[in-house]
């Protein structure tokens, strides 16, 4: 955490706004008229994009929700450990980290051989290979990630409130009105489900459909979901109980022999537990009867499946038939041939996913998290509007791929196991390699985005081996210079809108006259007509549109800081203070440094150009400014 | 964390009541005219009291201030290992630790051998000591540590709220008056200096004086501070600037030829410094005149010590002139030959340190850490009276012991650098090494505390070498059998006020007949004359006064839960639900496990018993049941 950089000012430092550290802000604001982005859903998705707004105190940002009030139970609660990287970047992965279950191993259980009425165990593996990310794979209550987001929201600089009762009944998209094209109207709801006939009309510049699996915004832009016409319905339940199943404290998948499949997923403060158990394939809109089905039916199953053990609930927290298809809209926003888009999807609301994989909270903040920056870095000026386009782009195929993964590992999940019996059926053992080699995926790591505008090639990968374009920032450990710090490089990396730029040393002297991160610094800094001066602009601080950090080789006491100064300490804030968070050297007291890590070339060392959203865009030599224009120019506009 | 032992509620949490946990709780109560315990004082003593007892919801606390308000700004920022530990306890480590400064190295400056006039620097050593603590030594404002006590104590059954605006006048001890012998008088105040003549009597079962330096409680119990009668003067103040003095970001300490001595302790959030400027010594009384001191003096001078480096302090968040001797009361209550205490004193109230060591703040939390669970102990009738005793016993010796060294390491600090003029001043390389030395005792693990009625003896020190009697209780990394999570075990241990009994296994096969944790623990739960049973009251939690652990050597995959039920998953709450979190097994992925990081006998085994407060109280062969039993019946009485 950095802060104070304009005075000191005492209280809790993550609120932006010193005013309101001391005291708690208001709860409710009248609802504006006029906003740059509404957003439709206080889902993950919609709370996500509110916060990264939220960071942006020039943007205007509302945020309705048909509820009466925030989530407080149920829902998703599988974190992936890049959603916990997200986190990071707003300030509560510890929190979570704190709160929630780590999943550390998933436990296996098929028909018995010898008796196949009971299950046994066929193995445990390790749920997060090592070096996937430095962050756990956690669950918790959705609601709690929702609160975490909505006190960012509060906290922020934009100062985000959800207006809730507010049901999303239409819009209109009029581009001659150019500065406010889009018109949405709001229903006001005095409860759930009682209407007062008053009608809120909201201008906006960008809407983005939030809300959820049966979008209407979907609707008022003429999108449909397609995919699998079958929907898997899944009987789910949040329980406290006892039993002698040994892996109750582990991720469990069951398949039974006749009784059909189960998971079963621990939860947060040791007692808990979420109980999937399978229910019957049914056609698109044939919705399970909720009044057919019960806790107590569920509960049922759910011995019948772990037999021999036994599940002795003592308390249903919460519980619900959980019935969704694998589909996916056509695009992510309504962009036609003629104009570029107004209104965005972005979760539930484009894209839906068997719960299996835990993907549905996971891909929905990734969705905003990809569309979040593009949004402020167009509506604060900083990016041309072609920028949007790369949102539909991205997501939407990696939408694609995930429903694809998806699909098979729901066959596999749902299939018999092989036996005399099933030949058919899928053994065992092979369920768990293939748990294993979806890991990356579970994670939400495998995420590599395709060359575009956004986004540079695969060109000088050789540079960095583990840190491709398309991927994300995979962090390690380095020394930050200035305090003799361990820290993870990526952690810097925070959810403040600006393009990261590392700057890895390569064989030369430490800021010597032939390093080369000297002379791109030099470059850098110096030259008026740099990147970091062109896009950034007056006034705001050097590296709040390009951060630039270096990463020495040498051991931290092998430079000193007046090697550094003013190049890599930059003056920041209303009193010009020098930053001193900026250098790096890879040497740790034990183990492998980034550079072995990473796979950098320890000869030429590289630039590693990171978006907003921590994915890298560009790897290129360090004397390539060339390559390093012509990357900002397509993303940035010059000030 | 573990929670919804007694059904699941939406929310934080960390409240321990379902309401407040979606609601604020409310900021005034009135000041009740009875209370268990009155505690004089909201500095860092005072408030973890207050949280301490807040755990309790049986027990009647207020505290009481003379301020308007609580701290926002200034006092101490130093935060030792040990004291981390203690935040862990409460739950709020991980946030000190995300908003702190994070002390890693110290560097140190003397006068240049080839120019006197300027300072050069003769090395940086590491802060802290590897395996020392699993906790670092933070820096962090004193008020957002008062923050998070002022959280717990909102959020623990107990909801304890301060009562400011009031003066403490005096009080009476009248022991006729069984149930509340301590009356006090309080006068409302209108504001810091405005009395409204108002005074309100509060009767009490104990009085505890964290009123500071200047204690009222302490005159009021007839005891003085005793000591050097010199006191150190140190200007302070905490500032924003640009300097390009190269450690900035380091601790440091600063030794000038002829300007005198400096100390720098970079803060939270990057930019901010606090820097110590040592004064004149002074007689006692003689204070220094404030009017005579500016931060601008202070500024000058500390140019003078670092040239040739020079400092542009572009804002001063706080200043003061703190003057402080070494002194220390008699005893910390006011026991007397004829009765057992009622009043106590804790913190700056019977002890003052120089600030060098930073000890101020950490010795007076320590205080009260030390006295809370006894007090709650007595007062809910799980401990005879006579436990209090232990407190001044403890922190009198322990506070005198810093004090030598307090004095020890200041007279180093302010003592001339060795030189030909000044033969008789200490060499910079040996001031380093004591640095060193010392290490133990400003991280706050150097206390052991000797035998006593709470604290065993030494006798079997050899079975665990590294957790010897009387100190504390020293973490290391283990596998929770249950869920597969590598923990830190000592953080089981939190701010409950149970003892803790750690069962370490010897050789035999894990919960086998011949193992003698499987012998001791079905002791412990089966016979309803072992401590576990005699010392529990009804209705409570098994596990609520004495919390049983046991570790084994194998892997965690080599035991089965059905070997652990029900002797090690005992069953809580009001549905009676498995505790799954009470069994671990040592080996790790990579490095060394507890049993070699601790010297633990891999042969024999041993059970620690550990105090509520973190210490080691007895180390015991695994078959020792009457040295268990002989222990216990010191310290609880039979329920
Ligand atoms: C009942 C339920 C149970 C679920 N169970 C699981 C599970 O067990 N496991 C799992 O992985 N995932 C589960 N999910 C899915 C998971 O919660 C979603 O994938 C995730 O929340 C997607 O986030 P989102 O923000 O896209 O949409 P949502 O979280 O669905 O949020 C959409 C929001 O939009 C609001 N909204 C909808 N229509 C309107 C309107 N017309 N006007 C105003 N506001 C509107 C809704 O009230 C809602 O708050 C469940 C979802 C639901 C709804
Ligand atoms: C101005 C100041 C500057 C300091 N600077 C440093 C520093 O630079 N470095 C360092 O290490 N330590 C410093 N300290 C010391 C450090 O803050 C203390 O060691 C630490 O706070 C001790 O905690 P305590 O709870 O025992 O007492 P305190 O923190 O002193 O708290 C005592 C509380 O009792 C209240 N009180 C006093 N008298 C009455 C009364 N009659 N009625 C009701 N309430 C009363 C006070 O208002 C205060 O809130 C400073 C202390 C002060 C006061």
């Amino acid at each position: 955490m950095q802060y104070h950089v304009n005075g000191f000012h005492p209280g809790d430092p993550r609120f932006s706004d010193p005013q309101d550290a001391v005291v708690a802000p208001p709860i409710k604001r009248p609802m504006p008229s006029e906003v740059d982005v509404l957003i439709i859903g206080c889902g993950p998705a919609g709370l996500n994009l509110a916060a990264q707004l939220s960071q942006f105190g020039q943007i205007k940002t509302a945020i309705v929700d048909i509820k009466d009030d925030r989530l407080l139970v149920g829902q998703a609660d599988g974190i992936a450990c890049r959603t916990v990287e997200m986190f990071q970047a707003y300030g509560f992965a510890d929190q979570i980290i704190q709160e929630g279950y780590q999943v550390n191993e998933a436990a296996f259980w098929k028909p018995d051989a010898e008796n196949p009425e009971h299950i046994s165990r066929t193995g445990k593996v390790e749920d997060v290979e090592e070096d996937l990310s430095e962050m756990p794979h956690m669950i918790i209550n959705q609601a709690r990630v929702h609160d975490e987001f909505l006190r960012v929201m509060r906290q922020g600089p934009g100062k985000v409130e959800p207006h809730y009762q507010r049901k999303f009944l239409g819009l209109e998209v009029n581009e001659q009105d150019c500065e406010y094209p889009v018109t949405v109207k709001l229903e006001r709801m005095v409860n759930y489900s009682q209407f007062n006939q008053e009608i809120e009309t909201v201008k906006a510049k960008y809407v983005v459909g939030c809300d959820g699996a049966r979008s209407g915004v979907r609707t008022a832009i003429g999108h449909k979901l397609v995919g699998d016409a079958l929907n898997q319905a899944w009987g789910v339940m949040d329980v406290l109980l006892n039993t002698d199943f040994p892996d109750i404290r582990l991720k469990s998948l069951i398949q039974s022999n006749k009784e059909g499949n189960m998971l079963i997923i621990p939860r947060e403060g040791g007692y808990m537990a979420r109980i999937y158990v399978e229910l019957d394939k049914l056609k698109e809109n044939e919705r399970v009867a909720r009044d057919q089905m019960t806790p107590d039916i569920l509960i049922a199953a759910a011995n019948r499946i772990i037999a021999p053990f036994t599940m002795d609930v003592k308390d249903v927290a919460w519980w619900s038939v959980y019935e969704i298809g694998q589909r996916i809209t056509t695009a992510f926003d309504d962009a036609t041939a003629e104009r570029s888009a107004r209104v965005f999807l972005a979760g539930d609301a484009c894209h839906t996913h068997s719960p299996k994989a835990g993907q549905g909270l996971n891909t929905s903040v990734m969705d905003t998290w990809n569309l979040g920056w593009k949004l402020a870095h167009v509506l604060t000026g900083l990016a041309p509007e072609s920028l949007l386009a790369t949102y539909s782009l991205e997501r939407h195929e990696y939408g694609q791929a995930l429903i694809d993964f998806d699909r098979e590992w729901s066959a596999m999940f749902s299939a018999k196991p092989k036996s005399a019996e099933h030949p058919e059926g899928i053994d065992p053992a092979e369920f768990q390699r293939y748990f294993k080699l979806f890991g990356r995926y579970t994670a939400g790591v495998s995420i590599q985005y395709r060359p575009s505008q956004a986004m540079g090639s695969d060109k000088y990968d050789e540079l960095a081996t583990g840190l491709k374009a398309g991927l994300r920032f995979h962090s390690a450990k380095v020394i930050r210079h200035g305090d003799a710090k361990p820290v993870q490089l990526g952690h810097c990396h925070t959810a403040n809108g600006a393009y990261r730029m590392y700057l890895f040393a390569g064989q030369q002297a430490p800021m010597s006259n032939d390093c080369h991160v000297r002379k791109l610094a030099d470059y850098l800094m110096k030259d008026p007509s740099s990147p970091v001066h062109r896009f950034t602009p007056d006034g705001a601080d050097i590296d709040s549109v390009i951060d630039i950090r270096a990463i020495f080789q040498c051991h931290h006491h092998a430079l000193e800081r007046s090697q550094l100064d003013p190049l890599l300490t930059p003056q920041k804030g209303k009193f010009g203070l020098k930053d001193y968070e900026k250098v790096y050297c890879a040497p740790l007291k034990k183990g492998k440094d980034i550079y072995d890590m990473r796979g950098i070339d320890r000869n030429k060392g590289c630039v590693i150009i990171v978006r907003p959203d921590q994915y890298v865009a560009k790897v290129l030599p360090l004397d390539d400014i060339q390559g390093i224009n012509a990357f900002f120019e397509q993303v940035l506009i010059a000030q």
